[in-house]
């Protein structure tokens, strides 16, 4: 895996560039996948310009670790603040405010947030302009935490070892109403609903939220964190490698040769449309997922065996881990997806049929209409600046590689 | 009633008048209710430079009538298309876009405004600004209506007696995902919500958009249609009176006092604010509504007898029907019954404690937090230029003056 990385992150000389956008279309033609077509340019232009990725939200990436200097006197300081034990999901929460991937979102949200979250999908900012927040980023804490924590303003984040991860400052409690968080994140309420079973129905009935500060980065230990590049080390390697567009390809299952060949594809229109150096994020969803769905560790492994073999192409092609937990939240989630990664420096995202969707956990039916999230991810609030690439592939022709893909690895 | 209609709907002489705006805060500080004040200012100023009461969304009031030169030609052209026969709360929404409450809706959603209402509570218009939009206005059909249009591109929408109401041009036929409506409109998808069980599921499997134009005005002959003032009219009514500020009170209940005195109160409130002359739009809901709510002939009548005995000014007020249905949909709903009231000229809008709201139909607590209306609206995107005005009424002194109001009248 090692290989892997050095393998796709490169590191040349950072040069200045052009940003062009040919296009002003939010919605971008749909791309149809062709199983024939040329190989892709690999032409390259190092010599560029002006330099700039597109903005993260808000205008400023948002990190939230504290200053090696004061990392210190942070951590004394947390040891006498009333403690929240952190769940696994939790954890990965923090990791995703930590990195900014929820920038402008400085800390769990409060009320306010999280209300504007399940209303509108967006927030309002101070200077009036809108960005996209489609599901809830939330802590949530029972009675008796909330009893511990009394009239403190401030609260130390624990992971399951007792270890202090991040001080929560300038607190707020409110109610956490399950049923209508549930019912409009997810436009159901039915039982067996994963991310409800795995987060949500047994945590505690208020929601804490506040100024985050967390003491260093999260990692796993898994022999993967290599691989979860946050948002700023991504815009550093797309700076690097002097991209004029970055398009993200989020998946949560092993990539099929379909996929492969729509992200080839994908490319060659982008040089069609104007641009010098289109580079890929295939950005494989790291958190908490279903039982069924294949673990991280060998869809990581299939994914350094397809570009192992040339499909894919490592000089524009960045391969790194999204750490957000999964809410199969098809229309709403799908707008979180494409959100999190403009933060990264995508200015370009490509969706499929059903993002983030899955099976009615009760009707024989899925949950969502296939249509829906890439039409709601074209309408959604916040995300006008972001291209959206809609694909579509042969039903035939995607069963039998995915059939392939799967004979190959399993 | 007629009485009543002729003693608050005043035509003096049109006259140009400024519109001031002296608080650009979204949010107006709360008004708490004092049983004991001064009584209000009656003083008037006629005279102002100019004229201008606030835009209706998207700039301009949608009227979705026909010529009268084309009603003869309309109605000869619906006869000889599919049928669709509306119930009694589809006329009322038949209504309600007829005027341009909804405005600049022109008809019944297509699936692009229903799913930006679902998802975002607002819709975004070609030139790139939003307007709130909270409550899916929708027609719904069953797979036999859905036959029965095949390939034509209008319908005739017909009453009970299949008489031609209005045409709908342009359709559109989509999926009516009526678990996913209900969950993300009220925030449950619990059994016994009134205007589900009313409307929605007995209603069909598909919805039908498209380009509404209805024949003539909507008439109930139920001896308060001239209660029933369109928002064109209420702003005729408006300027006739020489406002320079619209209050609105939206109420689906009879007035107790603690309201007429909340009332009187905000008038002298927006005096003191540099207003001139503050009008109230005293707006009872009157559509559909749950069986235990008190019908609309008797809340008239309530109204017209507080209205007699002096506690509100008729020179500043306006009384007139809303002719929504209600959907007790809380913190989404609230947003409707405020934009609906920029259409017809309010630029203030008083919000009480849990607007719209109602019992858990299956569990022993409200089914939303009491704050969560107001906070939602001063949010809310499409109502920036609203003003909101919380107030609280003392439980004990709201409770005393419920039972007063009820005692004299039932």
């Amino acid at each position: 895996m090692a290989a892997m990385a050095s393998l796709y992150l490169k590191n040349p000389a950072p040069l200045s560039h052009s940003f062009t956008k040919p296009t002003k279309t939010h919605f971008a033609p749909p791309l149809k996948l062709r199983l024939r077509h040329g190989p892709a340019s690999k032409t390259r232009y190092p010599t560029r310009i002006s330099a700039s990725l597109i903005n993260p939200d808000g205008g400023k990436l948002i990190e939230l670790f504290v200053e090696k200097s004061e990392k210190d006197s942070k951590t004394e300081k947390a040891l006498g603040l009333p403690k929240i034990k952190l769940s696994k999901t939790d954890l990965q929460w923090v990791h995703v405010l930590s990195e900014g991937w929820a920038s402008p979102l400085k800390g769990f949200m409060r009320e306010s947030e999280f209300l504007q979250t399940l209303h509108f999908n967006s927030l309002r900012l101070d200077n009036g302009s809108v960005v996209n927040m489609s599901v809830p980023i939330v802590l949530a804490i029972d009675d008796a935490q909330k009893g511990r924590v009394g009239s403190s303003t401030s609260v130390a984040l624990v992971d399951d070892e007792d270890k202090v991860v991040a001080i929560l400052s300038d607190i707020e409690i409110y109610k956490h109403n399950k049923e209508e968080r549930i019912a409009r994140t997810w436009g159901t309420t039915a039982p067996g609903l994963p991310y409800v079973e795995e987060a949500i129905s047994c945590a505690g009935n208020w929601l804490i939220g506040g100024d985050l500060e967390v003491l260093e980065p999260i990692k796993y230990n898994d022999g993967l964190d290599h691989f979860r590049l946050s948002p700023a080390q991504l815009r550093n390697e797309f700076e690097k490698r002097n991209a004029d567009a970055v398009f993200a390809f989020q998946l949560r299952n092993p990539v099929h040769n379909g996929h492969a060949l729509l992200m080839t594809d994908t490319r060659r229109r982008l040089l069609e449309m104007g641009y010098k150096n289109p580079v890929l994020l295939l950005h494989p969803l790291g958190g908490y997922t279903k039982a069924d769905d294949v673990p991280l560790i060998w869809r990581m492994r299939q994914h350094e065996k397809v570009l192992e073999d040339g499909v894919l192409d490592p000089e524009t092609t960045v391969v790194s881990i999204f750490p957000s937990p999964m809410h199969y939240a098809g229309p709403t989630e799908v707008q979180w997806h494409a959100k999190a990664r403009i933060n990264a420096g995508a200015n370009f995202y490509i969706v499929g049929r059903d993002p983030a969707g899955m099976s009615h956990p009760l009707e024989k039916r899925d949950l969502y209409d296939a249509d829906h999230g890439k039409k709601v991810l074209s309408m959604a609030p916040g995300l006008e600046r972001l291209n959206i690439l809609p694909f579509k592939v042969d039903k035939h022709i995607h069963g039998l590689t995915t059939v392939m893909t799967f004979l190959l690895w399993f």
